[in-house]
Parts: C-alpha cells; structure tokens; sequence
C-alpha cells in the first residue's frame, strides 16, 4: 500500500487498488476491476441463482457498529438468500455507497472481513462500484450456482408436508434489545446474544436440502412473516408445535422473566436459519442430514389445507408478523 | 390499484405490487417477485456480462429532477455499459433507497418511465430490493447477453489502431453548466442541452462493433479520462487530431463565446456515447455501419506506441481528466 496519509487521496482508484482487488481472487471474469463490467463463466449443466440485499445505516446497523459487523451483515444476508434456493456461492457484485468521512481503517477492517468470508464460504468478487452518500448504503447482488438447474422454490408447498427449521430462533432479536439497551441482563448471556445480531451466521445446508425440500425460505424478517410467505402460493395454512419451536432454554428463561411476548421474537427478523417444508417420507433422511453436517434441524409442525397459522391449535392473530419498510 | 391514499399504506409489498411488478413481464426466472431471488436462464452458446451503476440525490442528480429523470439516468448509465461490451441488454436487479417522504405520483412515474425504456430496449426486471434511505440512493446491476463469446474488451487497442468516438460530445455538460445556471442563453439551445443532461441516450450500437473493434468503453466520466483507462494497458497514447473532435458547431460557438476552454468539456462525464479502437483496414466496415445504421462514428485519432494524450502532437497537461469521487 502506498504511504499516503492526505484524506484527500481516497479516490475511487485508491480504494479500489488498495482495499477491493485482493478480493476478486484474479478471476478472469472480474477484468481485474478495470472495467466498469464483468461477466459470468456459466457452465452448460448449470443455472446461476440471483440475490440482491442492501443494508442502511440506521437501519440494518447502528452508526457505532464496526466495519467487521456491517461488512459481515451484507455477506451473510445475501448468503442466506443463495443457500435457502439451494445454491451454493459463486460471487457477488458490491455497490459502496460511503459518507465522506469514510478513511482507510475502516476500509481495511471491511475489506479484510469480506475476504475472510470469501475464504470461508468460497466466493470472488466480481464487481462494482463506489458512491458518495450521506449516510452508509451497502448493496450486494450475489451469484450462486446449482447442479442440473433444481432451484429450491418458495411456492412448491403441499398439504401434510413437514415444516423444519434449521438452528434456533430469536437469538439475534434477544441481542437486538440488549444493543438498544432495552433489556439488561448478566455479560456471558447479553456477550452472546448481541454477538449473534452483529454476527449472524447464514445456514448453508441449503444445497443439501435440494432434493428433500418441497419449498424453502431464509428466515430473515421474522418468522411468522416468512412462513406466511411461503404458504400463501396455494392459500395453505401451518399447525405449529409450539413447545418444538427451537428457542434456547436460557432464552425461554430470560423471555419469561422480562415478560415479553414470544410472538415478539418470532416476528422479528435476523434469524438466517432456513424454514422447509417437505414430504414426510423424507424424515429419516433429513435427521441423518442432521447429524452428518452437525447442524440441528427441528421438525416444527405441519402444512395443512386452510389458511391461516394454528399455534397448538388456536389461530394467530398477529398484525405484525415480519419487519417490512413503510414509506 | 387498490384505491388507498393513507400515507401508511406505501409498504414494501404495495410498492412491489402496484409499481414493479409490472416490470417483470411475467418472466419465470423472477419468480414475479415472491421470491428474495432470481435466476438467469443462461442459453449454452451465449455469455453474460454484468454491469453495475448507482446514482445518488445531489451528486448524480438534484434533488429538484424528476422521477423521469433518475429513472432514464439509472437505466440509461447501465445499458451504456452493456453497449460498450458489445453485448445486447437482457434484465436487470433493482435495488431502490428511498426515503420516507416518498409518494405514489413520483413511484408511478418513475415505473413508467423504466417500462417505456423496458420495452424500447428490450429488457425485464429480475429482482431486486427496497431499502428507506435519507436521500434517493438506486442502485441497477445489468445483465447482458453476447452471442458466441465475444466481449469487446477494455484492453485490446493495438498500436495504429483508428480511435473513433459515437455521436457528439460536450452537449450533456453544457446542459449541466445550463442547469446550474452557471450558463444562459437562449431558450431553445438551453432546452436542448439541460434534456440531454437530464435524459443522457446510451448508444447501442456496441453489439454491431463485436467483430470490429479492438477495444471500447462508454465515455461516462469524462472524454480524456475514459481514453486514457483504455491506453493504460500496455502504456499506449493517442493522437488526437482536435478538429475532428464531434463537438455540434453551435457548441463550439457557445464556449467560444462563453471563454469556457474545450478541455473543461472534454474531460466533464455522462456523454453516454462509444469511444473504440479499430484496425485501419476496418474503416469502410465501420463508416457503413454508420450510414446504414443513421449513428455518427467519427475517427479522432490514432493509437501510439509513446504514453500520453497528444493534441495536434502536444501533449495534454490536465490534471482532472474526468470524475472520481473524492472521500
């Protein structure tokens, strides 16, 4: 890196040159960044999934989170996405849209924590560009590749399917109150949550569910609103199992005693577990699925022939189920 | 469209389902938008370019232009780039940064004016996604298709290779100069100018240049900018023969009049035309193509073995060749 240290010399070119070429792993796709284009490599036997997440200051991250937290948040969003079709990461395009005040720490720690990720899950940048805004506006469109064109639909649910879903809920949306200072509670507990919503950890079993999901979607805006998502294709309704929802103990524990609502947390967004649906038939497989890749999967009730959300039988009336923007 | 005027109503799901849906065309691989992804149907023999441009309020445009406006500007700014690698416009993701103060009449015009573009061009909307921002931020990333493989490439002028540049240069900085009413004139002359800052028209002719050229960019930054990203490669230079420059006489007259130096205008962006380098045996192909195409293609000068932009053999001393954000 060049030894200069004027504010005046972060030109697109120097941010470019120093912090976004070692991500684009020399692929000859990317042109090295020296052209306002790229292209895709698609092999014959393969279709190439689309994902598309942007992330706000003041919105998606506090104006004090780090570069770490919001480089990670606009990977791992998009990852999510990639893997509840069924894909796998292939790479992605960057659209930096950065206040003035923006310098070279803070584009270090952001850059070294895409590759890090990039590393991890195994995906280049592609390309991009780079705005001035007043605010930080982070948009990704991410690339994902799958075998022999199966993709992983919302909208394939059927009646007597099993509903699964992967991890635990409302970790992030516990770490979320302790990050408003809304709720307080012991360090170990409040270190971990809070971790979990500046860190959230996208699940990538997706491919491997190709050919045992009917349906699929990323809990990412609560999951009362993604389950409505995926079942109003056909006007279908879920049974839930409340007892089987996979909530930690300690956060059962802690949601009693605080006196809050569990519906709150499952409305709530952030999760990045996935929901499936599938055939029964299939159970035996996906529990072995389960324990293979050591990733818990938590059979949570069933697709049935009305419309609506049962939660142990009674209907769910909930005005809000998901964060959605209102202008 | 559900006749609601209640401000609260303008969610996400309304914005999608009133304003872009119809975008879509009812196109498979955009799931219609029930889905936070897409996919590209990929056609063995073809490949896919992508390009990416965000622009944002008060920089890229003001906060006083139309909805017209910033819809013809992100669209147009992008299919410039698909033009300029020879590919012709396929889709296209649409990330949107609204903010709150957002209404139905502008949504309304603003799809309207990307469906006219959608059907002049040929092209769909894939994806994409809504965010609220404190100011307009939209961000388009492009996909084009390419028949056989070939991309023109940004690094393969050769030496003697003919520079040619499409269309008229300058007109979109006079009518920006106009716009910020650094300039007056007449009325008509100032209409004419601000339209062509306010509605820039992308030269499509890059896909007929496939077989032609050596080597293209979209001048979108500034003339002699653009010109040196395409030399830099191999550490080439151009001559350039100044009068052969396509600037309109009544231009040339005005900045005369005006003491505005012609390099100002030569290095100011969004002329949106095809700066390319050719073999010389290619200059009866490209002057037919011209003609029978009605596009103006006018040859300014020669590539040399000897870095630098020479103007009738002086060499050009201009520090800001053309726009780069500063941070």
């Amino acid at each position: 890196m060049k030894k200069i240290n004027n504010k005046q010399t972060l030109s697109e070119n120097f941010i470019i040159d120093n912090y976004l070429k070692k991500l684009n792993f020399r692929k000859k796709e990317s042109f090295n960044f020296e052209n306002d284009g790229a292209y895709l490599n698609v092999a014959r036997d393969k279709k190439i999934v689309v994902s598309n997440d942007t992330i706000v200051e003041g919105v998606d991250f506090f104006s004090s989170d780090s570069a770490n937290s919001i480089a990670h948040k606009i990977i791992c969003y998009n990852l999510s996405d990639i893997s509840s079709m069924g894909a796998v990461p292939y790479c992605f395009n960057l659209s930096l849209g950065l206040p003035k005040s923006i310098n070279k720490k803070w584009l270090h720690a952001f850059s070294l924590k895409i590759l890090k990720l990039q590393k991890k899950y195994k995906f280049f940048l592609l390309g991009g560009d780079i705005a001035q805004t007043k605010n930080i506006v982070i948009s990704a469109t991410f690339f994902g590749k799958i075998n022999n064109g199966k993709i992983i639909r919302r909208d394939g649910a059927k009646i007597n399917d099993d509903i699964w879903i992967t991890g635990n809920l409302g970790n992030s949306f516990a770490g979320l109150m302790f990050r408003k200072k809304i709720l307080k509670g012991n360090n170990t507990l409040k270190k971990n949550f809070i971790k979990k919503y500046l860190y959230p950890i996208p699940c990538m079993i997706g491919s491997k569910l190709r050919l045992l999901a009917n349906s699929a979607i990323d809990i990412s805006d609560g999951f009362y609103g993604d389950l409505e998502k995926l079942l109003h294709f056909k006007d279908l309704g879920a049974s839930i199992d409340m007892e089987s929802m996979p909530i930690l103990p300690k956060l059962k524990k802690f949601i009693r005693l605080h006196r809050i609502n569990v519906n709150k947390l499952l409305s709530a967004g952030d999760d990045y577990e996935i929901l499936f649906t599938s055939n029964p038939k299939k159970r035996n497989l996906i529990n072995a699925l389960s324990e293979k890749n050591k990733i818990k999967i938590t059979k949570i009730g069933t697709v049935i022939n009305k419309k609506g959300i049962y939660i142990d039988g009674e209907i769910l009336n909930l005005k809000k189920k998901s964060f959605q923007y209102r202008f």
